[in-house]
């Protein structure tokens, strides 16, 4: 649907994790990854090439991406100069804000005069229904976090493509723009109206082979009040045979509630298991996902080591040393 | 906003339950409910004077409500053609589906041509914040239930009515189309996006008084799949310091799930009071609220003193009773 390659457009991201939609492309499908655009004080790098809307035209990207999250905010004039620049020079626009390419009605117009096509895969684009929570063939596997942005959807990813390099039966489930982006469909869960939430996670992961499992991304975190509730949705809209523990051993408080604690992994089980096996009474804990980005090698490993120690759970973090102690995890369920 | 009195439009409601909106009017505004308008096979009855339109209008009724539910569904041709006959006969037409007025374009037609209003209360009219879950001034007061429609909002109205009757400083905070069709605002969180769920309970519980309630309209239930994003917004974005236990003893499944089982009282309380602490460390359960609508009086009153000894709590039927215990129970935090 959307024209690839891409030219990720970074802005002025104040932080690297402000631009995880474009940094999550450019891990999982680098092939679409032909570069990066950046504004002055941008704070992200992707170690992609810096490159003009025209180079990086010239080497064949087609859509300009904007791969970087503006909480709740607006496109700012900047943001704009480019993007009119770029369909200006044949680019078609993919965005996952929740400010809309389509509401903009100087992007429209310069869409409509360059025959560019404005894409903004947080919309939805089902009727979801509400959910039934009929149980459901095939099997399930939710990462759930002790905060946002922790790694939940790598860990998704990472376990789909260990099993599919297995030859097992796996399908990724994109439930945010950046899952959608890298794999070019799902549902944008965050934009979907409130009483269809876990309607439509029902409707991401039907009815499948008694051996397939679907990987769903996760969203929030039941202890991110901001967000609590679309986490809720995943897991009983989800019911999940599988749930793996997520968590960034960094983090000093839950992301942008500087006044909120992040839960202990003990605590985080404690909550979600109950809270899961409404939906499926066989749910079970199989594991813990730590994404040590901010840890050196030996840190990593001797954090695992303890996690793993502490939880009886393999431990281990899926991007850095791969995802196969997870995978083999799911074999007894 | 909208014009009173009403005429209760139940359409074909398979049951009592399913015309609840109606029934929150008349139970709360009686003042406003002049006459009930049913079809052929109309499964609910409000104890109120069944009317034509033209009876209703020379009454006085301004405005045709559809006090009825339609589970995700459409608006009728049998409901259309009472609607196009309202709007000729100048009545204006407030409606909390799904649905929306505005989407049928005979009814939008018929409006214009005869000067009436389409009132979709469920359609939100302010653009949310996303929650910040900042510590409030003020009380804010939960009924949180082992299901969904089990009195949640009736708890809350009651409350709110029992504080007013006291002279204490009290805000019924609706959240749902019946709420808000009852006191003429609200949120209407079903229809809310996900990512502003909690932010909406926050915009609508602001800062107030230190020894201001807001009694706030519970929705859904934790333990209902289909909803529990929605409840937990609610738990998140209320930061309640009290929360009430509401319950229904006749409820053989959870509504519309047949395959699922009511939690107990007692599960309840474990599971919502240390999702609540999350955002407010000190609420507590202050009391239990039973709809005890299908009970005789001694049936009742032996189900609540059951209740009452095994929880240590306050169980009172709000409607049926009055709400003074559980206002009492507030006394202490």
């Amino acid at each position: 649907m959307i024209e690839t390659p891409y030219l990720l457009f970074l802005g002025d991201a104040p932080d690297q994790l402000a631009a995880k939609v474009a940094q999550g492309i450019k891990d999982w499908r680098p092939e679409n990854a032909v570069g990066q655009f950046r504004l002055p004080g941008c704070g992200a790098d992707l170690k992609l090439q810096d490159m003009t809307l025209a180079e990086a035209k010239e080497a064949g990207a087609k859509t300009l991406v904007i791969g970087v999250a503006n909480r709740g905010g607006v496109i700012s004039a900047a943001w704009k100069e480019v993007l009119k620049e770029a369909l200006a020079q044949g680019y078609d626009i993919a965005s996952g804000l929740h400010n809309l390419l389509r509401d903009e009605g100087d992007l429209v117009a310069a869409a409509q005069m360059f025959g560019g096509t404005l894409h903004d895969v947080r919309v939805p684009t089902v009727w979801y229904p509400i959910a039934n929570g009929k149980k459901r063939t095939g099997k399930r596997c939710l990462a759930i976090g002790t905060d946002c942005s922790v790694g939940k959807m790598y860990t998704a990813l990472a376990m789909d493509a260990e099993m599919k390099e297995r030859g097992m039966k796996s399908t990724f489930r994109a439930t945010g723009q950046t899952g959608i982006l890298v794999t070019g469909h799902g549902v944008p869960l965050d934009a979907v109206i409130a009483d269809f939430m876990a309607g439509s996670v029902e409707y991401l992961t039907p009815d499948n082979d008694p051996d397939h499992w679907d990987h769903i991304e996760g969203q929030g975190s039941l202890f991110h009040v901001s967000y609590s509730g679309v986490t809720m949705a995943l897991i009983h809209g989800g019911q999940p045979d599988a749930l793996v523990l997520a968590h960034e051993p960094t983090r000093t408080h839950m992301r942008g509630l500087p006044d909120y604690d992040l839960p202990t992994l003990e605590t985080l089980r404690d909550t979600a298991l109950p809270l899961a096996r409404i939906a499926n009474p066989n749910v079970q804990v199989v594991g813990v996902s730590i994404n040590t980005q901010h840890l050196s090698d030996d840190e990593a490993t001797a954090y695992l080591e303890k996690v793993e120690a502490r939880m009886g759970l393999p431990a281990v973090d899926p991007y850095r040393h791969g995802a196969g102690r997870l995978v083999d995890a799911l074999g007894a369920l």
